[in-house]
């Protein structure tokens, strides 16, 4: 495999007079875009558009990185971090809604991908319900910058769950990145606790049900899920957002899911957007529920 | 106002020395891009995700044109279709998407970002419910292309609103644009009628509910829209969609939307992914439900 000579990632092409990857060149595509409008820019969607574009175009990188030529990434050798942002698992918010529709892509990952629109680096952010950690390890990569600003508090009651979560970010991490996680052996409900007086918390996420793999009868209940999310809708700043996966095909599941429709029915609309969005014939698939708090 | 030079759109930037429009800056990337990936090319997902780029900054240049510097793009001349494309009232589904989590964006706009991910050019689509005729435009808009090969077949049973939907085209699109749209006064219940035996229909959109200005008492009703519905599932093609608005505020608007749930939930999973996209705190906002045919 050969290397791109300005920024170390995978050349991923066959032409053999260029060896510049796909991310150098959306750079000079960036910097031509910036000449183009130089004096005076535009306004601030210019650098907005433009990121998008960068984004889509990032996981393009990805995608092509994943799916054909180079099989892992880590064995591109790389001092700084951009190879390992290269191996988060966001996908862009249209091609997976897209997926979605058309069963290709999981209502997690739609979570993801929306969470990818709302969550920025240096943010503090809660998963009130960490499992085995996936939901953690994706927050982390949102949120995980080089300045160190950025937190995820990750709470579960049950120890396993922790203990699975932190190999999860062992296993996929650097030390240093996962110091950003902070986990907490405690119920959710008590998450205002953990914040720091001030602070603003971009995004609750909560993953409702069992830990999978674990024992079924330990999951979260109607009662303390709806105390948890009265604290979340106190502690999460406006811009912010309450997402919320809920399964409904286990005992009391369904139960816990019409709890949580109803809590979100009653916000206020002056200060919230409540929405949800859910499989039609397939009853047993999980709902999402988002929760934005206005600006 | 200055000109391209290489394709006659409006070049926007403020620097003198650079008289290329942000297209033609798009277009020099695409074709490093391709250079990049010369031989052989990475997959089909390498095209689909320069599209995607390419579109993102398409969007770009429209919202920079919409919003900054031009006022209007029928100023400029052009002797071929981009500058009427680049019109078109599409944004991206990850931004209208985002927008409607926080109250920005209506389900509609959503509706319309999910056709551009189903609807080709020189497709054959039906607007079941053709009303004051902005479906039928969004949907001539993305099917419609030189080779005049897309169709959008229009219906509603209402005369005011063809006649609405003809003189918003008339002052939307040229002519030769307005000849891909058939209008058709009868029944939703009869669209099977329309489509040529053997020709694939990508996408058939329901805007249920009343005429806007119109006669609040003549409006869709459960039974003629199951009727439709049930048509609308026997000429959608595979990889195509059912895209139905349901509007629960007015009197039977509940009921029928109720209906068309009880509809997609027993589309069998095996060939249909049926989902809804659903405002929780405010019960009267129009529900999208969205029925996609696997391929």
């Amino acid at each position: 495999m050969r290397i791109c000579t300005k920024c170390t990632m995978a050349f991923m092409g066959a032409n053999p007079n260029s060896y510049i990857s796909l991310t150098c060149n959306i750079n000079k595509l960036e910097n031509n875009l910036k000449l183009l409008f130089s004096t005076p820019p535009p306004s601030s969607l210019f650098s907005s558009k433009l990121r998008s574009i960068t984004r889509k175009a990032s996981i393009f990188t990805r995608s092509v990185a994943e799916n054909d030529v180079v099989t892992s990434q880590v064995e591109v050798p790389s001092s700084n971090s951009i190879t390992k942002h290269h191996q988060s698992p966001f996908s862009g918010l249209e091609e997976v809604m897209t997926g979605y529709m058309f069963g290709k892509k999981k209502a997690t990952e739609v979570a993801h991908a929306v969470w990818k629109n709302v969550v920025r680096k240096g943010d503090l952010v809660i998963d009130a319900t960490c499992g085995n950690g996936y939901d953690t390890l994706a927050l982390l990569r949102l949120i995980a910058d080089d300045a160190c600003r950025g937190r995820v508090f990750a709470m579960d009651l049950q120890k396993d769950a922790l203990e699975s979560t932190s190999s999860l970010l062992d296993r996929s991490v650097t030390a240093d990145e996962k110091k950003q996680v902070e986990l907490y052996s405690m119920c959710h409900t008590r998450m205002e606790e953990l914040v720091p007086k001030g602070d603003a918390v971009r995004l609750v996420a909560f993953n409702l049900g069992y830990l999978p793999g674990g024992d079924k009868k330990i999951k979260t209940e109607s009662e303390t899920t709806l105390l948890a999310l009265d604290a979340a809708k106190k502690i999460v700043a406006p811009g912010g957002l309450i997402s919320i996966l809920a399964y409904v095909g286990h005992s009391g599941g369904r139960e816990e899911f019409e709890k949580v429709q109803s809590f979100a029915a009653e916000l206020p609309i002056d200060n919230w957007v409540c929405c949800k969005l859910q499989m039609l014939n397939r009853p047993l698939a999980p709902v999402l529920v988002l929760l934005s708090k206005n600006k």
